[in-house]
């Protein structure tokens, strides 16, 4: 054991070397953050995890993910030390061209979740830890995270979960340095309460010197015989291993200059004398992983066959995402849905009854469930998660995480709008499209009937470039469509058109039956209007939309059930610009408050009524 | 004693035989939520309380916070018990012209929060009970929880804060009737998990029996006399008090219907006889506060100097935010500024250098730090909330109940767009502008050099009907203007015009620099355009970028350090519709990387470059 350890020591020094020099190299970075993670490091990489290094995608891998960002050094010097990448490699380290960025994102191939919005790694490893259970694999997932993190919300719900499905195989690393970006952490270097917090939550605790090896090794290894998730609580010094910098408030963030960058390097060298001039005959070798490389999971669809939903039947959009996901799981096996405790209302309970295995209740914890989301899906499952479109606002910052780290997940927000009714605005959700229209490679669908959102809840598992999400309705809607429709993304319905149309309705979900409504009322008053069903709200097609616009008097009105700020209305009228389309868009533009759904429609200014007296407005 | 807890029960009585009138008239609501709930609440109001019922604007009046919004019928009740509103108002619950909404909203006056989305009460009683530390009142704050909502990890964040700052002054209440929505809690009945976290996060605990008047009177008492926060942990039923849902899943948000009432009620006073048939000569009084009805604290700047910055020195828009805060602040005594544990970089640590009493650490949990300022807020401080304008969507949720809330925030972003530069897209604000714009009387205000960033800060004190935005930049830019310069909210900068532009630019933030480098360089070939600075992107000045457009050649292009989705170009896109405007939108297009902050410019196509190629485009 002490050659191992003098070993892991020689890489620890490595880790620091190359983490300074990749810092003053790019003149930015965090090197002391690095410095009280890399005795850590070190250890998981080179001896406590059981994985082939060579073959990254092996799904029996364990797996390590890096919460506190910051220190993305230390996991490129370590894939550095693994073989994997070169010297020259490292000191590309946040080069416009270089895949090492500043804080780790899936361009480094080696990463396993995108970090740098604190406190979000637990989550990503809770789900890497459900995927396993799931699979009956064997492999533990390590969280490395900084003690300041620990007072994100996300840490708790991710800590209240583990130990709830048993997730033995869950290992959290805190590297306690004590001293936060701009002042010291609460708790400072009193570990017992970070230990007294994680075991009141259920984890198995461990509290070690962070920088003595052989503790180190120790607790890994207990951390393995453990039969619930643990927490190893390293007491750590902020810059480990300099001395001006060590255990001293001022310098986080801060690189040594390409100047001094020598002088330190010496300093560490007289620091770790053993360290930096280790020989040995001791020869590493990864610890393989147990279990065969099964071949990656493939869900392909070639039929999914829509019910024959009678024409004018009225059905609540969400409860069609309940059938279209519980019919999908027939099909797809590695598909799982997540729940945040409303699987009632956004009838996820439907898939529930049929694939009660492959339902997970995150209950009240939207972050975390956004988290453990990405985590199933790095791992080969494909999450739907499902909760009122209002809360995905809960989990912002992890949805957007997740699209930075590449992740497929697919969201589901119920409850759209003033539509609701009674419970008011704290329900309902008006700002979800603006939302989830800014994430890079988003889809945004917002089906209006059962036929269509059966088909959408489809069109989302085809799609794999990145975050889509579909909106659902709570009150019934009646069938338009006929179960032979397609419905693409990037699509629209035509669904009135006649050849002497005066202006062109485009509605999505409930609106889209005011427009009808409106377009009928108006048709027998002699006014003819097109009407769109505005299904895909990004992409959009644009194309359809123009040419049915240009032939319906160049004129358009949008209406939706959404803020008028980053919605469906701003979202065309960008669409449309510079063609000589006049365009005006009802939506929600005030704080709306709880009343009868078609007394709020009305309210709002988005009901038929209010369409038909914009459309005379226009036209006349 | 023995009187006081009859007099209580037959309140309790009260409320729950008003919360079944109420949602089975409404149709809708959650009775049963209320049953588990009405004992609690009536001895905080009618016994643990020290207010004054009849001025709710006393400040040394306790406050009650219902965390569990959709129990709303409880709150009204209690203050029809208090006489403040009538059993007629009572049934105006869920009405469209009611102020007794679904969820409870500050258009019911009694009300402290906007509650509904669930886990946020906590965070905002905690601002309230600093409130009364800061102002020296003795004043206590309790907040009343579901047990469901303790998943939420907001909640925690809270629980780590309020000990950190001694708040004894903060009394939390569990309703732990261990039903959820649509399952079983984590923890069903084992209170004493919940009480060894909360212990373990540094409060004082206590299990009763939250049926037994007793034990529920002499927990209250008990926990006015701590020294630190206070966590009652009850053991409730859901639905306690009719049989046939009493402690049974599948009843929660379920009404009785109008013709069950009668018979409901009467089982509600076969079941207890005693507190239906009450009469007694005890006479209840309120505990008034103690204290002074001291006036309420006022805020009039008449005059604020800006510095004397010299034209060209460059300087970081975040840096002037702590600058002109820390000013104000000497002005303003009731100015108090968050940070969550990045005050060094967004330059909050000027602000807490000359107000350390003033300055709150939140530490990294950016959700409680928002429901602290809505607490703060509504206590008659003035808050300004910063940190990274991208983990704002970490908190997303809690801005939205905000406003929801009538909340007069005031929340400043720093790190906007890729200009950030090397620590990549974890760190970027590119959604913000999106993100803020959807809430309703909201400001987004986005200034590009140091006079403007003073003055707004300004402005954002003036601003009062809601949540206010600003967005700063990481890097230094040069001032452009005088300081004798006003930037009314709404109000946009003509910063070039000639007699002969062929096309305007808009920008803001950095890429104001890049329109006027682009407009400058244009110039020397000959090409005049006109430039906007849109520090006020909402509301806009739709009147003088139209004006401004139309003598520039009808022709606009907008450039943006964000998402083009929902940000400033398709803002303007939507303002300029129906004027026969050509319109371009340069933005962040895809997901950015790690650079330098003029190498992601220009590959992110924002850059003069790329301006002065867009503008040829178009105009030739």
């Amino acid at each position: 054991m002490n050659d191992f350890k003098k070993f892991l020591e020689h890489k620890a020094y490595n880790l620091r070397m190359n983490s300074l020099i990749m810092t003053s190299m790019a003149g930015s970075g965090h090197p002391t953050s690095c410095f009280s993670a890399a005795d850590l490091v070190a250890a998981v990489f080179f001896y406590g995890m059981h994985f082939d290094p060579e073959h990254i995608e092996n799904p029996n891998n364990d797996r390590f993910i890096l919460s506190k960002g910051h220190a993305s050094p230390l996991l490129y010097a370590a894939w550095k030390e693994l073989g994997q990448i070169t010297e020259q490699d490292l000191i590309t380290y946040r080069k416009i061209d270089s895949n090492l960025e500043g804080h780790p994102t899936l361009r480094f191939p080696y990463t396993e979740a995108a970090t740098g919005s604190l406190g979000i790694g637990l989550s990503v490893g809770l789900g890497m830890a459900y995927a396993a259970k799931m699979d009956k694999r064997d492999f533990y997932t390590y969280v490395l995270m900084g003690d300041s993190e620990l007072t994100e919300g996300s840490i708790w719900e991710a800590a209240e979960l583990a130990p709830y499905y048993k997730l033995h195989n869950l290992i959290g690393i805190i590297d306690c340095n004590r001293l936060g970006q701009s002042t010291e952490t609460i708790h400072d270097h009193h570990l017992e309460r970070y230990a007294a917090k994680f075991e009141a939550f259920g984890w198995e605790t461990f509290i070690i010197d962070g920088h003595d090896m052989y503790q180190v090794m120790k607790a890994l290894d207990k951390a393995r015989a453990q039969g619930r998730p643990t927490m190893i609580i390293a007491k750590t010094i902020k810059g480990y291993g300099i001395e001006q910098v060590e255990n001293k408030m001022g310098y986080h963030g801060k690189p040594f200059t390409k100047e001094e960058l020598n002088e330190i390097l010496k300093e560490l060298e007289q620091r770790f004398p053993e360290a930096a001039e280790y020989k040995s005959d001791f020869k590493w070798q990864p610890q393989l992983p147990n279990g065969e490389e099964l071949p990656k999971k493939e869900c392909i669809v070639f039929s999914f066959k829509t019910p024959s939903y009678k024409q004018n039947d009225k059905i609540p959009t969400r409860k069609v995402y309940g059938h279209a996901l519980a019919e999908l799981g027939n099909i797809c096996n590695n598909i799982v849905c997540l729940d945040a405790e409303v699987k009632n209302s956004t009838y996820a309970d439907i898939f529930e009854k049929k694939h009660p295995d492959r339902f997970i209740q995150c209950f009240i914890a939207e972050q975390n469930m956004v988290g453990m989301a990405v985590g199933l899906d790095r791992r080969g499952f494909i999450p739907y998660v499902s909760t009122f479109g209002a809360f995905f606002s809960r989990a912002f910052d992890q949805i957007r995480m997740g699209a930075i780290g590449n992740a497929t997940l697919r969201l589901v927000g119920s409850h759209a709008g003033v539509s609701i009714g009674q419970d008011g605005p704290s329900q309902m959700a008006l700002e979800d499209i603006a939302m989830m229209r800014t994430l890079p490679e988003s889809i945004v669908l917002y089906p209006s009937d059962a036929v269509s959102t059966y088909k959408l809840v489809h069109q989302m598992l085809e799609y794999t470039k990145g975050i889509s999400y579909l909106r659902t309705t709570r009150m019934a809607t009646p069938v338009i469509y006929g179960v032979d429709e397609e419905f693409p993304v990037g699509g629209c319905k035509v669904v009135r058109q006649s050849g002497n149309d005066k202006l062109c309705i485009i509605g999505a979900g409930v609106t889209l039956f005011e427009a009808l409504k409106a377009a009928d009322r108006l048709k027998k008053e002699g006014i003819e209007v097109s009407v769109i069903d505005l299904y895909s709200i990004k992409p959009l097609d644009t194309e359809t939309i123009l040419s049915v616009a240009q032939k319906s008097g160049n004129k358009v009105i949008t209406v939706e059930d959404h803020y008028l700020e980053g919605g469906l209305g701003q979202a065309i009228t960008y669409a449309l610009r510079n063609n000589n389309i006049y365009i005006d868009c009802l939506a929600v533009n005030q704080l709306p408050r709880s009343g009868k759904p078609e007394e709020l429609l009305a309210w709002a200014g988005i009901d038929s009524d209010a369409i038909i007296k914009k459309v005379k407005n226009i036209i006349s």
